[in-house]
């Protein structure tokens, strides 16, 4: 057992976190790109410790753990590459027209760190959304300095890899207070980190409940700060029904693996899968639920999240004119369906269960698909399952799903988000709590950092990266 | 005397704009662009009449708001230019790789328009940033429709305006609800639009109260929306000795000029000159107030204005320790002088008055001089005299003042905003409230559009911008 940090303990961590950013943000970015390798490198060197620490604190099997790992790495060598291109700098230089009148002054502009950074552990994700996960990455890579507070429900695994940060930093002769790890099951230790006036940003991947006491708390404060709160979604699903006809039984196959995955523990589970009355729709709905009644799932996280999904599926399953589809009950996984009247007149339907749970939602027509989509709320994903010519002839409905999500995916599932440069994950709220930027993908670095622009500076006092002769070969536009 | 918006009507606009932005957002950027520059040659039609109008309503002189004219067609003209190049839609192309394992999906990402946003113009700029200013450009580049709520200090020139944007619209043929005009002396109309369901973003450049004002109603609703206020600063100014030494006069007369200019009501004012003990200080001061004393400055924008420069500049002066050097009294230019000690001691000195007021703080040492640096809040700007000698040898004192604004002059004057890309108008706290943008140069547009990603869509429908053969010619980053 780990004890929470004091409120003292807080502040002193704050404090020192500020003091290390003095010198951190001065680091070049091969420097910095150089320590998050570090990190990787030590994680990976934890070898099976690390796994079997996990998979007793969090249930989670062997595979799914490795997987995650290799991505944590990735996340760590990918967003240090990035850190070290500097395409996220947004190097921008306007020259000097002397003779102008008044004259044009000399103006460069890039973006530069924040601050300390405080980031709370998640408990899905043990490795990729933690300790040493995107949005310390992403804080490390920008120039800032980072204060963890450890998901309780995995303290042991997150003590493991700060110390495998801490070796890093050690063995790179860099200061310690780079990286600060700290415990907290009690809500006083997160409110206290983001009230600190040293903190000056918040990553966060969880509940909605939880996004948005940070996000109060951060626009409480004398000097209110950003929080990039990632708070999960339903992720609709629209299904048109020549498309499930060409294969219902694939489709269904395909969408029992996605609701099921990692016990239906991911932010881009398909919760709602909205689709055309019908024979098609009927026998891919039959199909899906007895696919997922056929699954046998793990263990869910901690007994608070199983203890949730019984609560909230059985809450959904009391509503009136809700079928039991897969005749299942948690901790199972379990499909549902309303038609499209009762679901648009019952706003506790739209809400996530966070598990292996689907709710199909049943429209009599193309009017009440988009009666539907108008009244979903903003989500992380949105999913399309089409034909080419279904989908061309509803560009209201197609419009209408843009503008709800942060990604949208044409006939495939919204689980297993690429880390790459393309990706966004963040959409409208309540699905983020800054549809502006997202948490995966080395894009994310640019959370934590905000432009400073340098008038008739002496060459020589500029930062490199805006140097007449552009020593560090940085992608930048001139003007 | 035009009537307040009742509160239906807000809502009736509100509503009009969220049903003009479905198609608005889906006209192309060339058109969007197209659009910009009629407004742009309507407001010039306007001629006269525009110039006579807001004289008469904000005491400003003719070459001032000529040349402010010019700037706001420049930033009509040059946000349409970017607009139409469409480099600020970071757009970035992730390939498929079909043959990994698990196979990695084509992903395609850019920046979208968030909706309808509302802008509130300015007392202090009646066209850059007010009906047709800088908000309302990059609202309209970004692809979001605009609801105006006129400043009430100079409805008729928001009238004016506003009409010449209608013209715009009528003479390509576009819906005019693209483009809402409201007036609204009473906060009951600005918080009703700020709290209206359908606003997705605002934009603000005034006080900070009035800022903070939308800022948190902006928190308090079920879906928050950001707020970009631009709220003013203190705008400090960091002498050194042997640089003044060199041209005390001369940097005198710049900075009488400077602190004159538009009787002291812009938001980069140097309101704070920070210098060190000595002779070149004590010539410096007496100089400029010298020189401020004699300068016979016009009447400022409003009566409110006016009344608040006399008593805030009234309440400084009667601080403990504080030095009226100029001997002059509001409505006059006044230059006060004070200790760093009396300074550092005393909050209510960090303030802005608004208006042709500096206040010269005298320090010890550099290490006073740092001090002072420390307890400062986040500024729009900051400015540096100083030979290349004097400023190296005080490193520490140029990463403080770096970590405080969003642009760092060297050897000029913080007045006069050049309207250009590597431009950032905008800084940490309070002096704007989010410090990740800025409000001058079409880097302002992306205030307005958030990310979103198309995830194995097919070319067919994609936007143009994201399709294979980049029909548009867009600045891209592919992987």
């Amino acid at each position: 057992m780990y004890k929470d940090a004091s409120i003292a303990e807080v502040a002193q961590a704050m404090q020192r976190s500020a003091i290390a950013f003095k010198s951190f943000s001065q680091l070049s970015r091969a420097a910095r790109a150089n320590l998050m390798r570090s990190i990787a490198k030590e994680i990976e060197a934890l070898g099976e410790e690390l796994i079997q620490t996990t998979m007793r604190e969090t249930h989670l099997p062997e595979a799914r753990l490795k997987g995650e790992r290799a991505r944590t790495l990735f996340q760590l060598n990918s967003y240090a590459d990035a850190c070290e291109k500097g395409d996220w700098l947004e190097a921008r230089i306007t020259t000097a027209i002397p003779d102008r009148v008044p004259p044009r002054p000399d103006i460069r502009k890039m973006l530069v760190p924040m601050g300390p950074v405080v980031v709370f552990g998640s408990s899905n994700f043990p490795y990729a959304y933690s300790t040493a996960g995107g949005d310390t990455a992403s804080a490390l890579a920008a120039g800032c300095t980072v204060v963890v507070k450890a998901h309780p429900a995995h303290p042991e695994t997150s003590e493991l890899v700060a110390g495998a940060i801490l070796k890093a930093l050690h063995s790179l002769g860099l200061p310690e207070d780079i990286f600060i790890h700290l415990h907290g099951a009690s809500h006083a230790v997160g409110e206290a980190l983001v009230k600190n006036e040293h903190a000056k940003a918040v990553g966060f991947t969880g509940s909605y409940s939880g996004g948005m006491a940070l996000f109060n708390w951060a626009n409480q404060r004398k000097e209110p700060i950003p929080v990039f709160a990632e708070m999960g979604s339903v992720n609709p699903v629209f299904l048109f029904n020549e498309k499930l006809s060409t294969d219902t039984d694939g489709i269904a196959k395909m969408y029992a693996d996605s609701i099921t995955l990692g016990v239906g523990q991911f932010c881009t589970n398909p919760g709602i899968i909205v689709g055309l009355e019908g024979g098609a729709l009927q026998s891919f709905v039959q199909s899906l639920g007895e696919k997922m009644a056929g699954i046998q799932v793990g263990s869910m996280l901690h007994t608070g999240i199983t203890e949730a999904y019984q609560q909230k599926s059985a809450a959904a399953l009391a509503q009136p004119e809700i079928q039991n589809i897969s005749n299942t009950a948690a901790p199972q996984p379990i499909l549902a369906a309303v038609s499209a009247k009762a679901f648009l007149s019952n706003p506790m339907l739209h809400q996530e269960v966070f598990g292996p749970f689907s709710l199909v939602v049943s429209c009599s027509d193309i009017v009440e698909m988009q009666a539907v989509a108008d009244a979903l709320e903003g989500q992380l994903t949105c999913t399309v399952m089409a034909t080419e010519a279904e989908i061309r002839s509803h560009a209201e409905l197609l419009q209408t799903i843009q503008g709800k999500c942060g990604r949208i995916i044409f006939n495939g599932v919204p689980t297993g988000v690429e880390v790459c440069h393309a990706m966004q994950h963040g959409g409208p709220f309540p699905s983020s709590t800054d549809a502006r930027y997202g948490s995966v993908g080395p894009d994310a670095i640019k959370r934590f950092a905000r432009p400073l622009a340098f008038q008739n500076f002496p060459d020589a006092l500029l930062p490199d990266e805006l140097k007449e002769a552009n020593p560090l070969q940085v992608n930048r536009t001139t003007e």
